[in-house]
């Protein structure tokens, strides 16, 4: 252990750093920052184990701040480590510097973007529990959280889960500084309503004067020390500590202090402390999974009737006894998703998340960042619960499988609660995302490889219901591809449909083709990215075209497939099918009816094209 | 009170029907229903005050089914209120049938649909921060909640806000019955792990056995009895209680009991017992706030420079002075959204729902049951947090105004994790919504009413920076509308654009006119529904389209636009730009040119759709 009087030198340091960064930036959080530098001190100095020369090292420690907004802070914590330079630190929030307002993994250090609070925690949760059950390394994970968050009920799952797991590698440091952006939380300086939630979710948990670096000394050691459940270290804090203009003051979140010179010099002057961070005690390999060679996907007969979600589950099972690296995640759903046909093939690379979809996806998340290849499930219309986690994922840069079932008022009786009809439209608006909506089994199982190679976020939608199996297992579905399961010469329209709708758009082929209507049919099972070249072509080849889609009909494949026929300057008359009235119970070939985008309604939007002379014909 | 026996021949009659209203459906939740039917059975009969007849009165109490899938439940319980007849209990989750699979307000004694878990306690939490705060009515709210869903962080949001509020009006009743859809919970049966939880976060909890009809007397009229804190019943249930060959079994989740005929004779057989619920006493009115008339919106005078935000927050309070129904509410940030404009106008009406903004959006709609109309603001990316409670307010014919505020990479430094960027495409995609995306503070102010008389969900997008005032006070701005704050008989291209890109396009507009090349400038700040014939005249008059937005490219502006366009047979030169790399941090100016949708980028992609001749030059 560091002399106490060092430690404070190194704290005085790191507010001094996180003033002078944000007053470079001219905006930023240093209050938010000088709080957490006395925790933050002896956590680098005494406790953190973690090599910043070398971070790929699968022995470090985890530091993740879920409180993202001290990001002057964790900066220059880095600069004390000899990590980065003195100009690094203050090329805060300029363009072009990797030093971002608040972190992202463009920086070596940094597992996951934080700054949507309450969810660096629940990604902690994902990092400890690779530590144990799939690593089975002794690495920690640190977290700072804001008191703030803790209004999150994200960090409560994140609470639940860890206690569930017994993650007694997970430390959270709540930095209680009884300030948020606009006034006090609902707690202020109350440590015993954070200590008491937190032990009756079954964490231990210490509080201690988060300025006080002895006490800070002896909390973490409780930390270390104890077994069998996560530790919560709750810290008394002053916002803006050691400078008397900002002080456990309103009004100073989220800005520079007033006069720089005048606060560096009330902290004692600029300093360069250099820390030697400890480095983890060798270079410990992570265990690996036995795997079986080469993956041996599901093959489907063409003519039978299986669910695309049934063929998602026998396909990732076939892709974990092939790849060691992939784990499956659930929330509580597996009998319906079918991931529980992965948990059987391989129960050690499951995670039951209950009903918990934020904590799934953080902890998918985290998983990742160990180099595991997740898929997490559950319904469609349930993923929208943690929405705000898969866009931080995006920033995170995380490579993350996603699989949504029970897609579209095709569920049935169920009603609307529980059918997902702006997943597509929420997914494609991810940056980097791809979204796969299969019609069978064989295109289902074929995909399942190309997410799992995918860089950044994959999403699978698939069906309750059975359906026929239209292609061969060896037919081949990339991403970005499509699929023409009917064609001819004389075809006058395409229909362009996906999942269910591609089974109704066949229908309606048999329905025109004997009022010698001959259409096309485009399985756009790829929409994003969607194949542009090949539904132009087919438009042009045709002239006309049908989308149709068991989804709302903003941001999905029609307005895809619109866009695409834009900008390829392919005006054709065109016709989009999709639900625009609130759905009910029913059916699902009822509610397919009433939404208008079954077979009947296909082939007569078909024939309302084509009956009408095209803009061409109007005008010669 | 009834006395014990009538009690439980009725909680069986819930049973027996509970199992013929599934057996008819062939699908439903019997055993989840069956579980909770002696909790139910008591409060109908001795505690719930309601008068079905008249669902409209103010002060009937609200009885919410959080674990919706228990509607047999529900419906049962209606039947036994003499609501609804024999005939509709079994039409339940048929096609046309108003008793869905999950309840909806199709049904005039449901105040909102529930069926994604964990929302139907924070609604209750809103119903019951309206009775207090708003109506200030003695009604109480009874939730009916899952143990199951107790993993969904939402749950200790309500928990945290409910206790810190004080709302001794509202009771959970937690039916502890073990299983979940795919095996046990966490917890089990251990009731104390769900007490402590509550205890620690500040309620007053009693644990019962969930079968004793007359504990659960005792332990209601504890919870009717207890001030200054919500109260939550603890119930120990056996799932599918009643029927031996469904009892407290694993795989009898969600589908009928095995024999029906069978499982009614174990129950005793179908009873037609008539329960006649106290109603509440007298029809109170509810509280009104006084107004001051007509609304006065502020003005804002052309050329100065005003951030949208603070237009919301400046027209909010106006629009609140005017129309006492007007309530807001904040995540914590209303300092940022400028809420805290309302809240200094109108603090009895202002509910500040910290860092929680699933809270914030449950609350909203559990508001708006009780008739107010509520504005609920974040940043526009941290909406994406609430996003499955946007949706599910969507099918529970919400009334609901919500703003999000710190839109697109023009918010600068803060970096991506702060940028509402995939905003547009989330709320297109929730039925019967409204996107307003006004680009002054003239529009803002002016939206506002309309938003507020929109019978849905409506969305406003604002800004953070200050940007100019365009148009006059009185231009008028319309749901379905757009502007033309420049246009000329000779213009060659329209560029569409919507909030800040309407500014950059002003520019481009200026440095291609010193070219001679004259383009016409549409506002689209009405994203949904889009004003899709005028841009189709302006496409039609110009020959050439380019959109522009900050935001992703999919499922925004250009998509709606580039839709509109094919839909209206409207084939012109196009040009789509949006965000489509991950921005970083950086001054607005330099993240709107890296992001290539600044005035530079604009100007470009008019003198390439200008340069190239058009499809029809190329045919001729």
């Amino acid at each position: 252990m560091n002399d106490p009087a060092a430690l404070r030198e190194l704290a005085a340091q790191l507010r001094v750093d996180s003033i002078r960064a944000s007053a470079a930036a001219k905006s930023g959080h240093p209050t938010s920052s000088m709080s957490a530098a006395d925790l933050l001190a002896v956590l680098l100095a005494d406790h953190l184990r973690y090599d910043f020369d070398d971070p790929a090292n699968p022995s470090n420690d985890h530091l993740i701040f879920s409180k993202g907004h001290a990001s002057p802070l964790l900066y220059a914590v880095y600069k004390a480590a000899g990590a980065i330079s003195e100009d690094d630190l203050l090329s805060f929030r300029r363009f072009g510097s990797r030093y971002e307002g608040h972190p992202t993994p463009i920086i070596p250090w940094v597992d996951v973007a934080t700054g949507s609070l309450g969810q660096g925690l629940p990604v902690g949760v994902g990092v400890a529990l690779a530590g144990r059950k799939l690593d089975r390394l002794p690495y920690r994970v640190w977290v700072l959280c804001g008191d703030s968050e803790m209004a999150e009920g994200s960090m409560w799952e994140a609470f639940e889960h860890a206690a569930f797991a017994g993650l007694d590698n997970l430390t959270a440091i709540i930095d209680v500084n009884r300030l948020g952006q606009r006034g006090e939380t609902m707690h202020g300086w109350d440590l015993d309503s954070y200590a008491d939630r937190a032990r009756a979710f079954g964490w231990h948990a210490v509080e201690v004067d988060g300025h006080d670096v002895e006490a800070i000394e002896k909390a973490y050691g409780e930390a270390e020390g104890t077994t069998g459940r996560p530790t919560v270290v709750v810290a008394r804090t002053k916002k803006g500590k050691g400078v008397k203009a900002v002080e456990d003051q309103l009004n100073q979140h989220g800005k520079p202090v007033p006069d720089r010179d005048e606060a560096i010099a009330e902290l004692g002057g600029v300093r360069s402390i250099s820390v030697r961070v400890a480095a983890p005690e060798g270079n410990g390999a992570p265990h690996t999974f036995a795997t079986d060679g080469d993956v041996a996907l599901p093959r489907y007969e063409v003519g039978t009737e299986v669910a695309t979600r049934k063929a998602y589950g026998e396909a990732l099972a076939a892709l974990g006894s092939a790849d060691g690296r992939v784990v499956a995640l659930d929330g509580e759903v597996s009998n319906s998703t079918y991931a529980e046909i992965f948990t059987e093939a391989h129960p050690d690379r499951y995670f039951e998340m209950y009903i918990a979809e934020q904590q799934m996806v953080a902890a998918a998340v985290g998983l990742q960042v160990r180099g595991w290849t997740p898929f997490a499930s559950t319904f469609a219309a349930f993923l929208t619960r943690a929405y705000d986690f898969i866009r931080m994922a995006a920033v995170s840069r995380a490579h993350l499988c996603l699989s949504g079932s029970h897609a579209g008022v095709s569920i049935g009786e169920d009603g609307p609660s529980q059918m997902g009809l702006e997943d597509v439209a929420a997914l494609r608006a991810v940056h980097g995302s791809i979204v796969l909506h299969p019609a069978d089994a064989n295109a289902t199982a074929q995909l399942l490889p190309a997410m799992a190679a995918h860089d950044g976020i994959a999403y699978l939608r698939t069906l309750r219901g059975a359906t026929p199996v239209l292609y061969g297992a060896d037919d081949g579905f990339a991403i970005g591809g499509s699929k023409v399961p009917r064609s001819s010469e004389g075809d006058v329209a395409t229909v362009v449909a996906m999942g269910i709708t591609v089974h109704e758009a066949l229908k309606a082929a048999d329905a025109l083709a004997a009022d010698g209507i001959a259409v096309r049919v485009v399985d756009a099972y790829s929409v994003k990215p969607l194949d542009a070249d090949g539904i132009r072509a087919a438009a042009a080849a045709t002239g006309a075209v049908v989308t149709v889609e068991d989804h709302w009909a903003e941001g999905g494949l029609g307005e895809a497939v619109a866009t695409a026929l834009v900008e390829g300057g392919a005006a054709v008359p065109f016709t989009r099918l999709a639900v625009t009235a609130m759905p009910t119970s029913g059916k699902p070939d009822e509610l397919l009816a009433a939404a208008g985008i079954d077979a009947v309604a296909i082939a007569e939007a078909v024939r309302g094209l084509v009956a009408t002379p095209s803009s061409e014909e109007r005008t010669a």
